[in-house]
């Protein structure tokens, strides 16, 4: 029997393309694990389009490629100087309203049209996004460097959704400790939530860790408090899509089962999140607008109906796990102890 | 648009061809929902490879079929009538070794080896699983008796993975509550878990409540938690493989997670089995033996792979529930309330 072949290192998740009139490189998840294609992207719809379809997906990325897309589109029009934060403007709302829940999108069209607002130019736009780019990257690196000490060495972390290369323009958040942690020498074992509907735990998490090198076990996602009661998990690192005030925060659906399961066995758990992602405009987890997707998505897996004709399903994309059953959240700036809504203040206040 | 027209009745999970020589008749279940096969067996072997397939599956289902297995494998040796019993005892063990979490397995062997001790006959053997085919049938009639005004007029009731007629012999347990309730007139609405890897929510549960005419939608596992936050779940009814002298219980996996949620937001949560799930000889949930299937059906569905080649699976297919996060065991001879240890000794002992 031939040993599996390591797999060749994956495309990043978004490239800029810098010829003559350059373009928006996204490796397309969706098509992932089992094919590699990049899509060439020139204007702003086609921005929205992949964010929408989850091409690109994951908090920070989809805050960068919002962030090109709102390029592309003002490029596209080529407004007057003097128009161009209003196109700008028109840009960013249609790229704001492809998904309600991730924060990053709209912490980083703001920053963009910002920008705009003091430099006025087209291209000005181009440069805001490639810095956000190098920004997010460092921030996973940090994020990584801040939290690898958690990781149990010969230990068992358990993962849900993909919180790695593929959700960032960088290392990742959760995956990016993780990384962090292999590079240091540590020696442990990953299970990852398969993540239903869309598997991105089996389909992407599994990748990356894979590629690595890093040993990965896949799981159903109803399997992880068993395994948590069992003593097989010895700390849980998970990403974020908002987190608010209070340290309350939306991530995918089944992260909050997972965060129950580890305060009923004292398991850590620990989300790893950079300050883009955190809002402080909203009090509580109850303040977040959960997007609820296509019941499709439930029903099929690729062309396979997996239910009886008639039968229609629920399908939201995200929950909230309430700020009490995080043990600390792993930041840029390090990482953030209760009580959070202080420890969340002081964090943001440093930054700005 | 044409309506999606109502499915057919099921044919039953388990039947008894009574012709000349006999068969059983199993409806199988990995074919669900889109193909109706049922399949005629002959012997102990065909029955044992159908429980390990889970062609039949379900607590009690998979005691009846056994009872029939264990009549067609004495059958096919003939033995002198002296040699009944250890014939049977032979072939009880083979079918024992099946699958070791669900308790019914074992009850209803054990039912038919006494039932050999005292008459001897290889006839005898078929008589013992016809009566335990129509006593599942009446347990189940009676737990839908005794729970049905649980159901809350108006609300929506959560279940996990099937607990209905495809997994007994009769009207289910969980579902067997539904059946009750809509037949009294109750209006309500379910959301059927999927219950990964093998989606007996999505396909069992689903096409049972709709062939009634229940108003069903399906859920990623994962979603339970959130769904149960936002208030959005009245009542959880889930079946069980196993419950222990404590209250503690094994079910599919996934059942202990949405318990966890239902403790953190006060919605009740019962358990309906009958009391041939029940296994007074062991303590707590920690001695409940679970089993773990192969990768297989978590890293691919049907022909297709899910993860990269290269990557393993965890698949517990049953976690255990504290009988501290249970509200009430459903039985046949009533809802039995804490303190459990007492509730199920007493129970126990007036069915004997």
């Amino acid at each position: 029997m031939s040993k599996p072949s390591k797999p060749s290192p994956l495309p990043p998740s978004i490239a800029w393309r810098g010829d003559a009139e350059g373009c928006l490189l996204l490796l397309d998840q969706t098509r992932l694990p089992h094919e590699r294609v990049v899509l060439e992207i020139n204007d702003a719809e086609g921005v929205a389009d992949a964010i929408l379809r989850l091409a690109v997906r994951g908090a920070p990325a989809i805050g960068v490629a919002a962030a090109y897309g709102l390029y592309l589109g003002v490029r596209t029009q080529r407004p007057m100087s003097g128009a161009v934060l209003d196109c700008a403007r028109e840009v960013a709302a249609r790229l704001l309203a492809t998904r309600p829940t991730a924060i990053n999108l709209r912490w980083a069209l703001d920053r963009c049209l910002e920008h705009a607002r003091e430099h006025g130019s087209v291209e000005s736009l181009l440069t805001i996004a490639q810095h956000l780019h190098t920004d997010d990257q460092k921030r996973c690196r940090l994020m990584g460097e801040n939290g690898w000490q958690l990781v149990p060495k010969g230990g068992t972390v358990l993962t849900h959704c993909n919180a790695g290369r593929l959700a960032t323009a960088g290392d990742g958040s959760a995956l990016s400790v993780l990384f962090a942690a292999w590079r240091h020498g540590a020696r442990f074992e990953v299970i990852a939530d398969e993540t239903r509907p869309l598997l991105q735990g089996a389909r992407l998490t599994a990748l990356e860790l894979h590629a690595e090198g890093i040993p990965v076990q896949v799981a159903p996602d109803s399997a992880a408090a068993g395994l948590i009661s069992r003593k097989e998990v010895d700390l849980v690192l998970v990403g974020a899509d908002r987190v608010v005030s209070n340290g309350d925060f939306a991530n995918k659906v089944g992260t909050y089962s997972v965060a129950l399961a580890c305060q009923a066995h004292s398991v850590p758990f620990y989300v790893v999140a950079p300050l883009s992602t955190f809002d402080d405009q909203i009090e509580t987890g109850a303040g977040i607008p959960i997007e609820e997707r296509s019941p499709t998505e439930v029903l099929t897996l690729g062309s396979k109906a997996l239910t009886p004709a008639g039968v229609g399903a629920r399908n939201p994309a995200f929950d909230v796990t309430p700020g009490g059953l995080v043990t600390g959240y792993v930041t840029e700036v390090g990482i953030l102890e209760p009580p959070f809504d202080r420890a969340i203040k002081a964090a943001l206040e440093s930054s700005r």
